[in-house]
Parts: structure tokens; sequence; C-alpha cells
């Protein structure tokens, strides 16, 4: 069961800087929420992504869909849980979903989904070891 | 046929904040910039969103969609087009595409759809005058 | 001595989000993480920002000052340490340095200055827990 | 009299993005508009920045001052006026003052300080051509 994960990769604070004038984040920043959460999950399984860009695989986005569930206040504290899979043999899915750390309630969920490329910008056959990551980081 | 528009609402010079290290636009921009093509087509309408907040009627964001298409770099010059349409009796939704101005090529496009709300947060069935924007809206 | 903190107020990692094209932060980001300081400063002093607004006191910017002095990258940790102090009587400074968490290595360092109001905006006389608040807050 | 410009090198409309809970623009947003209106300098001397770092001559920021003055709401125009002149032999400033394009009311104002370097990050003395730049940007 890779798509229930029971411990966040991340927990950070909103800043005031997120907060628009309806006293909630502003939209857009549930894209770098998500961001944060892609960077801890590639982290735990041991290769973080400038260790991925070294080797020369990069992962630039190319959809991205959101749903956005309820408010989030300045300073109030959320988890981020991440699961990753593969969409056929050249592009990733990362499925995000944001919850207030307190209550579990819902914030924002959604998924990024990302070409695989070399740092040119040719899309590649993922190598083993990328596949093999894919596989065991939802294990964590 | 409102869904091809001509002319765009706006457009905009890309910023050096907006450029991330792989030197096109950080993902998140483009959720920015819809934003600015749906001020701009309100505007268009006779009513800017101010104007609509002030009579009670408020767009809150539920879900966004965005297809990257190609990069834009710094200065590159974006024109943005927008076309609106109602889903169903409570909710709203708008279609930006955002292209190179000087080539038409296109960068991103995308949808927002958006709750109908009063200033409470309350869900309302929207006003005669809303319907009638959104019918004229696109034929600007 | 209440100018040489020890200890940071918060460690943050930067975002690929913050990183423009020249891979290092943009500069307003440090803006950003200034008040990421001033909220975690706060916090140390045991009544977060959110509470001091509920008693009725604000804090709104009316100047900053950054000297910036080495890079930070995507993923860097940094750490950032703050110290507070009054100016005259109705106005607050934040001094903060933001280092390298692994090396020490100043990455910037600047200094907010705060009115003190009131919620309609108001400039008003600090209370006296806002006076020893400010007094004990760089003892932490 | 390079001081007091007449003529604003850019205008344009606060974002909603660029809003924060207090119903005015978030302070770190000065440095992007600061930026927006060096781009529009620059652009007006004939040489846009893109030509200049393609001469080989960046300009990255070393200190940044701003006084915050006013509010400025979602949707407001704002007026942007620029001058430049060198620091020295190896620095540059630029004074930027933001205005309600309206009324005139002052916003903000403030300068930044910029390194005169090549790609590899080296200080270098500022070319001729740059130098003639500088004096005659402020004529236009």
């Amino acid at each position: 069961m890779t798509d229930c994960p029971n411990v966040p990769v991340a927990t950070l604070r909103v800043r005031y800087s997120e907060i628009d004038q309806m006293g909630t984040f502003y939209n857009s920043r549930a894209l770098e929420w998500f961001e944060v959460g892609r960077t801890e999950w590639l982290r735990g399984t041991g290769m973080a992504y400038t260790d991925m860009e070294s080797r020369g695989v990069m992962l630039p986005l190319v959809e991205s869909h959101v749903n956005y569930r309820s408010r989030a206040r300045y300073d109030d504290e959320l988890a981020i849980f991440v699961t990753a899979s593969m969409q056929g043999r050249a592009r990733m899915e990362f499925a995000v979903t944001i919850t207030q750390a307190a209550t579990g309630e819902v914030v924002c969920e959604g998924t990024t989904v990302h070409a695989i490329v070399a740092p040119g910008g040719k899309v590649i056959r993922p190598p083993a070891w990328f596949l093999d990551l894919v596989q065991t980081g939802n294990e964590q």
C-alpha cells in the first residue's frame, strides 16, 4: 500500500508572506509546498534531488493539479504527505496531501507530473536505480 | 465561439524574480499569471474584481490545473488569453492560455475552478448580473 | 549581551522556488526569511505574533535593510539569528543574521524597523508587557 | 538634474498574490517592483539587461534599503521612477520611488547597490560603454 502514507515527509509553518487578504494561503503557494514535499520525499530515499541532478536526471514539471479543501492561516503548522509512481515509461507522478498537523484536516491535495530528462532537456528512459528509488521511496 | 479569443486580455514581461535555476519560470508563477488574466478579463466586462467584491460576490479557488508547454525566459513578453464559463449553478471556470507574444508559442495553459460565495464564505446562487457578465465577458 | 545570540531561532532549507537563474536565492527572499526569524523569535518569548495581534498590537514594517554576503543554493540549510530592540518609544528594530548552518558563513544580514500600532493603524505607546517582552526576548 | 525623474519607467497593477492579510502589499514585493524598475530603466537606455549579460556584465545585489510610506491595495496602479549612479568605481546604485499612479502619493522608495561582475562572479572595472550608459540613462 503506497498510497496511504502514515508519516509526513515534512511539516512547515505557514509564513506571513504566504497569506493573502482573505486570510488564507494564496493559491500558488500550494505548488511551492508540493515542491517541499518532493524534496523531502527524495531525501528520504537516500538520494537528494541535487544528487539526482549530478547523476544526470532532472524532473521538470509538465502538469499540476490542485484541489483546495480548507483554509490555512498564518503560523498554522501543516503536514505534507507524498507518494510517487511511474506514469508509463518516461513520466513520474507525485501525489501530495497537505493537512493541518494538529487535526489532520486536509488543506489541499493534488498531483504533479514530471518528465524525466537529461540536463540538456532530452527525454530519457529512466535508469534502473531511478525505478528502484521510486519503488522503495514509498516504503520509507 | 467563446473558446478561441483572438485578443489577449493582458501582456506582461517575465520578471527576474519569476525565473528559477533552470532558466525558465518557476511552476507556481503560472497560477499568478492566471490571476492577472482573470483580473483583466473582469475589468474588460466593466466590473473589476474589487467592484464585484463590494457587490458581495467573491470567487475563491477550489481547483487549479496547469499544463506546462514550453519555456519562458526573463524579460520575455507573454500574452494572456482568457475565457470564462459557468460549471453548473454555483461554480465558475476560467480557461487561460499564455503564449509568447512575439511568436504565439504556447507557454502554459490551464483552468481554475471557483466557488461563488458571499463575503462570509457561504456558497451562493449567482445573481442575474453575474450570469450576464460571464455571458458577455467572452465577447469582449 | 543581547547582540550576539549563539542559538538560531530557526533553521530552514532553501526551496527550489527561492533560487534564481544565477543559482542563488533571489534577493527579496531575504525579507521573507527575516519574517520567519521574527515569528520564531516571538514564539520563543512565549507570545506568538497572532497572540500579540489579539492583544491589539501590530508591527507593520516601515524600513528594511539587507546586506547580501554570499550565495545560498537550493536545499542549503540556513540558520537564522535574531535580536530585537526598541528604537525610541514607538518603534522596534529586529536585527537578523542568516548563516549557512553547516559552516556559519554569513549569507545575508540586516534590519527591519517596525511601527507599533493598534489594529486600526494608529501608532501607540507600547504597553509594559510589550517592553518586557523585548527585554527578555533576547535572553532566550 | 538626474535625481528627479518626471516620467515613470514603468507602471504596474498590484496583483492579488502580492497582498497580505493586512490588505496592503507584502514587504518583500517592493524589491521585486524595484527589479521591474531597473529592467525598464535599462531597456530605456537601449541596452536590455539580457544584452548587458551577453556582453559580459552582470549586476548582483549587495545591498537593499526600502522605506515603506503608505499602503497599496490589490489592483492599484503604481508608477515606478528610477535613477542610477556609480558608487566609486566598481559599484552602481539604483534609486527607486514607487507612487500611486493616480495621485502621486509615495508608496515606497529605496535603493539597491550592485556589484559589477563578469559572468564568473569576478568584480570588474566597468567598461566605458557601461559608464556612458549610466550617464545617459537618467536623461531618458
